[in-house]
């Protein structure tokens, strides 16, 4: 046995010891002072990080007897580095089997993580597929899904309904199904995909297919490093398909009450023009982080002539040829629709209300995600589960710790870029903190520019550029705060979205919504992420103030990722599993 | 260094260096007298094995100095076994990279398989998909792919054509697209997946899903292991499309005549009721092992009153509850019948002409398959691609040898079984020599059952067994050549397939029919497989006795591997590589 993997044993053993004889002392003392212990459903029916011995104190007294976990073991070969040790474990609890991952420095924890994957009982498997056994009345695949898509929704009610059936919807969708937890996908859409499909011509992935993954599915190995709107639609629209995901398209929410004394919901839907009521006993809300669109309310809307949309409505460019169009708004769509209008002849101009971030995305790719999301990384063993335990394995309250050298790093590397850019009267941000692009995201969903082109166009003037807030329309221009007057055929307002409770004000009411709170955020102190501080994402995969009410999605890693998570808490209740949850979230913003 | 990769650099540093000096004599002394040589293209351009010293002689005489091969390297670690030294290889070749395997027994080669992977210069990859460079007039991929699908068989002629888009012709069609050589896939059907969706209702792959998956994207881990047709059918469509498969539904080929003058043929299509002629230079029949029915011709099928059609046809069993069935044949499609008949109360009698092997899926899944393609293969590390060339490093001369004991031990374990099945009157086989399923498949392609169930049902009687040939029907019955009369209000006729070339003479002429010869089969001198010994599968994969015209099929497993070693010759075709084929193989069968 080796140096580190003796030492890793070691605290192993005593931590075991500890929870073993429920001395909570005993198991807080194995903690550094800074430490961190991030827990994704194992231990708290939730998702949380505790802080310092005392962080773990009050986790462990309120749950070690319940959870009784044991059988922890290294899982591979311990890793020393910078006075680090990382070791991946595996464990048990009363209910479950977890995946963990583990950091010691001077002998204490630094960081914990523990993560469920599977609920005793309801392992995950391949099933058998056709019975080798022939009866009379037996009926084949095709006659049960027949009969499951005239019964679900009507004779037989979903236990849990997805409002939204992107990629975060689908995913859940995906992973309820193959654990038995009978589910309902809704989607106002034609098809699935649809909502990729209707934006933008130019929009593709800015995150490389590594990073991209669903759940059970990985792309295959020809997919193209980023994919383009209509590519992953296609992919979405086969993967609900081949997943057997329970799937309305064409389905719109229309209201959505919980009834307490039942513990059941009753979601109104309008499915093609028929009223159809639903009876789940859990409602997610996968309506996406880009779902609701801020439309901004300004003075001269009404008498301005010509076109005028959210950048979500965009049509593409085509239309645009030679006419004049304002974009309000700096971040990715502005950015992109800009590009492209640019490349059909468009006279653009772009106004920049804030400053703005904008990384290059070869750069990202090389210095953000290469050495968990790229071919190296797989190809070096890093499968994508692990990286994404690697990722979660970082707590927020240090993540932009590790994230501010490699924008450094990019700074560097990119340093004429930037040069240009501002020279050109970009105004460019490297977030409060310089910790860049992920934490913005995390933090605010926005702010920021994967450069996959257009900045190039903003630096040399191609893309013209304008600063401030807009005063007012006339009917034939945008004027500015500083007088300055745009003539616009087109007004594209590239001014993003609101938070997803906003979904729940629409389709519940605005006391259920404010009761949960903004979601998202993290309570960073940043600039347009209030503290005080969260310690993990506002509201997502977990539960909320609203009983039996939950949010799904985020990115593409995000929506594979956590939806395991999601997807086991839903689980647990289905089966009647006790589920106490640790510390459910104050809420601090109504939204 | 172990002292058996001492054995096996010290064989291959010999054979390297005779290769290099040309020294075709000292070369061929490094083969064993009972030794093999198969070679999938990397220095035959064709599938061909060559056997002992001499063959290796003729090999090389004619092929080396054109091939060109080194960079000979051992790939992992040799492995040591009964005296039998195995090894992976990698090599070169003056236009591709190579695989290779390896056995030693007595300090020389007793098996050695040499596989092309991929032509230089021509590697395959992931593309990047979107640029990342802004410019006037840029396309997007939807544009581009409707362009595209505007213009091929009409202003651009595809180089490929493939009549038949099942999984053979998606496949063969993926790969193409991936090595980008046009190609465009014919099919009859309504839409992709149609080939399995219409076949009777209780169908579903007997072989398990380690054993099926396609090219580039593996089926899901919770993917059934024997999935039914239906789920099939989906994965089908699914993958033809997001693998951008350029494929017409509803297009039925007229006919084809080759213009060896222009190197073109000339394909006459019906193109859901729009006449179009496509001018590819290769054409691929990749119709079906099982695609050409054998519809016996019989006295009395014009006066029989009740419904006659061949499995083929079969719509599955709903209609016949309570009704009296004849079945002619007992292979796996007129065991699916019956099963399912039974399983809808019908009355049903399979008629066996000639004696049949069973297996149990589960003992040909343990014992047959087990070591190459199973969840614990997977685990051991050994993936599907290993697993192909494998299998691929068995030489059809001695592939019965290592089959043989497969079956004792599944006789053995299902003795019960059988000896029930026999006293029902079964007349079961193990092939001629004992060698079981996977024999019979490659030399005759028929002639067996999986059983998943229906057999059990003949042991006990519940399906009806008579015997002998059909000498004649009535208005209301079967009557078979010694007198027995079957009454029937349906008669089923399983009675199989023609060979491929069928489909040339349907579509060319009878004449380049012949030519062609017979498809399928390795002259084994056993029951439906005349002989002179072929060597290969007659006219799989490789180059005919018609040029530009090929045969592509098979089960999954063949599908996809072969699938790498024809494309690979359309590729190099495409590019104008000479492809000088070395022993084309002599007709010793019209079909």
């Amino acid at each position: 046995m080796t140096e580190t993997r003796e030492r890793v044993q070691a605290w192993l053993t005593a931590f075991e010891a500890a929870l073993h004889d429920r001395d909570v002392p005993r198991a807080a003392a194995l903690f550094g002072a800074d430490s961190f212990w991030r827990d994704l459903v194992a231990f708290s029916w939730n998702i949380t990080t505790v802080e310092g011995p005392d962080g773990v104190t009050d986790l462990l007294t309120t749950r070690l007897a319940d959870v009784d976990p044991g059988g922890f073991t290294i899982d591979g070969e311990p890793a020393e580095a910078d006075g680090v040790t990382e070791a991946w474990l595996r464990f048990e609890t009363r209910v479950g089997r977890g995946t963990g991952h583990l950091r010691l420095r001077d002998g204490r924890a630094w960081t914990l993580l523990t993560t469920l994957r599977e609920l005793k009982g309801f392992e995950e498997g391949r099933p058998q597929g056709v019975e080798h056994e022939l009866r009379p009345g037996r009926r084949s695949w095709r006659e049960e899904r027949e009969t499951e898509e005239q019964t679900l929704g009507y004779e037989q009610q979903p236990y849990v309904v997805v409002i939204g059936g992107g990629q975060g919807g689908i995913a859940l969708g995906a992973r309820l199904r193959q654990l038995g937890v009978p589910a309902l996908v809704l989607d106002r859409h034609e098809r699935p995909g649809d909502q990729w499909r209707g934006r933008y011509k130019s929009l593709c992935l800015h995150d490389p297919v590594w990073y991209d993954h669903l759940p059970y599915l990985p792309f295959p190995k020809n997919w193209p490093v980023f994919a383009p709107k209509d590519k992953i639609a296609d992919w979405l629209e086969m993967y609900t398909r081949v997943m057997e995901v329970p799937y309305w398209s064409k389905a719109e929410v229309r209201s959505a009450r919980y009834d307490a004394a039942a513990g059941r919901w009753q979601v109104t839907v309008d499915r093609d023009g028929e009223s159809v009521v639903l009876r789940p006993a859990q409602l997610v809300f996968a309506t996406g982080m880009s779902g609701k669109a801020n439309y901004p309310s300004l003075p001269g809307q009404d008498v301005f002539r010509g076109e005028q949309h959210h950048s979500s409505r965009h049509p593409g460019p085509e239309a645009y040829r030679g006419r004049k169009v304002v974009v309000i708004g700096s971040n990715n769509s502005a950015f992109d629709i800009c590009g492209a209008l640019w490349e059909h002849d468009a006279d653009v101009t772009m106004v920049q209300r804030s400053s703005t971030h904008i990384v290059k995305s070869a750069s990202l790719m090389e210095i953000g995600l290469g050495a968990l999301y790229s071919e190296e990384a797989v190809e070096a063993g890093v499968s994508t589960e692990r990286a994404d335990l690697i990722f979660a394995s970082l707590p927020y309250r240090i993540m932009h710790e590790f994230q501010i050298p490699l924008y450094e790093q990019m700074a560097e590397r990119d340093h004429d870029f930037y040069t240009r850019l501002e020279k050109a009267g970009f105004r460019h941000d490297w977030g409060d903190d310089g910790s860049g692009l992920f934490m913005k995201y995390l933090r605010r969903g926005s702010g920021y520019y994967i450069d996959v082109g257009a900045a190039e166009l903003v630096a040399d003037g191609r893309i013209k550029l304008a600063h401030g807030q807009v005063d007012h329309l006339t009917e034939t221009s945008v004027v500015l705060a500083d007088g300055t007057e745009l003539e616009a055929d087109l007004v594209v307002y590239a001014t993003g979205y609101g938070s997803m409770n906003g979904w729940v004000a629409d389709l519940v009411d605005r006391e259920t919504a404010d009761r949960v709170g903004k979601v998202w955020g993290l309570g960073s102190g940043t600039t347009k992420d209030p503290g005080p501080w969260e310690g993990e994402q506002r509201n997502m995969w977990k539960p909320t103030r609203q009983e039996n009410l939950w949010f799904h999605g985020g990115n593409l890693h995000q929506s594979r990722h956590y939806s395991l998570y999601l997807a086991l808490q839903l689980k647990a209740r289905y089966e009647g599993l006790p589920t106490p949850v640790y510390r459910l979230a104050e809420v601090h913003h109504p939204g």
